[in-house]
């Protein structure tokens, strides 16, 4: 690496910077630089000082600092598939690599053929057989290994990127910002559980321990070289979404959340769980109405419906009677991506 | 409060012995007075020391420590009975007293006659309606503040000290030791991880999302008032206890323990788990052989068998041939109790 004449300018500015003028140095230590100012940045900035103040009567013991985010949606973009359903389809050749006679065997057949409206026609029977066999059946160590290599290869149809660097920037900086106050920070997703932790620890810096997710059973068994392994049945031990959510919550957790963030119908249960504590909770939902930087969806601001991420109008009237905040993707974000 | 000559008498010496006498000194520098010296003791030192030291070649990052425990026998008394089922019949009676209706049927007719042989006859059948009727139907938060003042008052039969008082000195010496080296200490029990979360921060130093133990369904539903509720439903969700340890970890940790400390063959799964992980794995069980300080059971050193802790000659053997260390509580232990 050469140290050019532009570098140095640049060092030097940023040398100015640091000796404290003004503006600049209040930018940079804003710990949201991504959030624009307005109700949901302050809910945000208020919140943590209030809980975090030993002075003030809403102070929450650091134990007790619990901040719970779902996934799909909320970190990373869910339109208009979610990221492990595509997983699961683009396993599938491999799947019938290893066991040919499922090439003549519906779903699979269809999914092989690549036909997208055909794939698009397949029922919930046959959704469930995929996932069933691209989900089950190994041992953890091996759908780790399996999960690890695709998502840091695969890319998105729309910005062809990693989907691990189609996550919310603004939401990074949220998680680190609450980290920073002592929060412990939580995924907790309809999406699967051993797939999520396979990478949160290096995308969210949220290690396995904090992924609560739907899960199956796994069953202790003995390889054939006598060595233990944990295999994934397909049996459905949490559904970790809508009133799973605070099931899971304190399956896992055994504590009520003081912060939790969302963006549809699955996450309802959890915000109402969160704000029915005592003393200062704060609750949270992002709305995407950003169809040029991400996409526009949602009934509740006149935007289509999908299949993904339903954020119906009384899910908008309780938010607005039980004070959720709701957040603007289009208003609030001053940047989605990082490589906006 | 006074201060008496004795107490300043003691102030002194004690300002002696921190002014650095030799001896004095390094018995208090011993993370593990409790132990005596011995292999077991080494075991651990050199184990710590081992996975802490970032030039050894068995160096463990920090986020990878994690220590699990089972509770029952391992990290407190129980012996002749789990503190948990005295726990479950001693709140038939307020039970009754709320459905009065219950008074004339089986087995809580039985249990309320207080008549000992008559108890003890009562089979699996009847247990499982005790467990069901004492620790479902009611909300979490209702749940947990029973077991807190049941657990604040009740007193053991044999030396009528609080239960909590029962714990093992030199595993509250060990749970601290491994914590300052960085160790997340996690409880991994057959007993019930909504009961033990209620005690374990206050006695253990274990906060409530490090209790892995049995777990029944929660049912999310509206209160009469409209504010959300978790209902403890009589459904298993997590049987963990053999098998279901190493299960359980994986769905509340989601990563290989580095070290598991066990008393009986329900620890088994969980020790062989941990020890089949890379690197130096250390895998421990307390042996039950002091009948004096508390109690000796276990055939496997010609003890009598009983129906909680077994350690029969098989685990034994394994524990031989797998590297498990084997803690004699008589001999190890200097001390058993922080009241001896």
């Amino acid at each position: 690496m050469e140290f050019s004449r532009r570098d140095f300018a640049a060092f030097m500015l940023g040398g100015t910077a640091a000796l404290g003028l003004g503006g600049q140095a209040d930018a940079q230590s804003d710990p949201l630089p991504s959030w624009n100012a307005g109700p949901a940045k302050d809910a945000i900035v208020k919140f943590v000082r209030a809980t975090t103040d030993a002075a003030n009567s809403n102070f929450v013991p650091v134990a007790e600092r619990i901040a719970t985010f779902d996934q799909d949606g909320t970190l990373w973009v869910e339109h208009p598939v979610y990221t492990q359903l595509v997983f699961c389809f683009e396993r599938v050749p491999a799947l019938v690599k290893a066991k040919p006679e499922l090439a003549e065997v519906e779903p699979f057949r269809t999914v092989l053929t690549g036909n997208r409206e055909a794939i698009a026609q397949l029922g919930l029977d046959a959704l469930t057989k995929v996932l069933a066999a691209t989900l089950t059946g190994m041992n953890v160590d091996a759908f780790r290994d399996e999960v690890a290599k695709w998502i840091g290869e695969a890319r998105d149809s729309r910005w062809k990127r990693l989907y691990t660097e189609l996550v919310y920037q603004p939401q990074i900086e949220l998680l680190k910002y609450l980290r920073g106050a002592g929060y412990r920070t939580y995924i907790v997703t309809g999406g699967g559980q051993d797939f999520v932790r396979v990478y949160a620890e290096r995308v969210y810096g949220i290690p396995p321990e904090q992924v609560v997710g739907t899960a199956g059973a796994v069953s202790y068994q003995y390889a054939a070289d006598g060595r233990p392994v944990l295999i994934k049945e397909p049996k459905l031990l949490i559904n970790d979404d809508n009133a799973g959510k605070p099931e899971g919550i304190h399956l896992v957790i055994g504590r009520r959340p003081q912060f939790a963030f969302g963006n549809s119908t699955g996450d309802r249960q959890m915000l109402e769980y969160t704000k029915a504590g005592q003393g200062v909770r704060l609750a949270m939902l992002v709305l995407h109405d950003d169809g040029e930087r991400e996409y526009a969806y949602g009934p509740a601001q006149g935007l289509p419906d999908t299949k993904v991420g339903r954020f119906p109008p009384e899910l908008y009237d309780e938010a607005t009677k039980d004070g959720w905040i709701v957040v603007s993707m289009k208003n609030d974000w001053k940047r989605v991506f990082a490589f906006d």
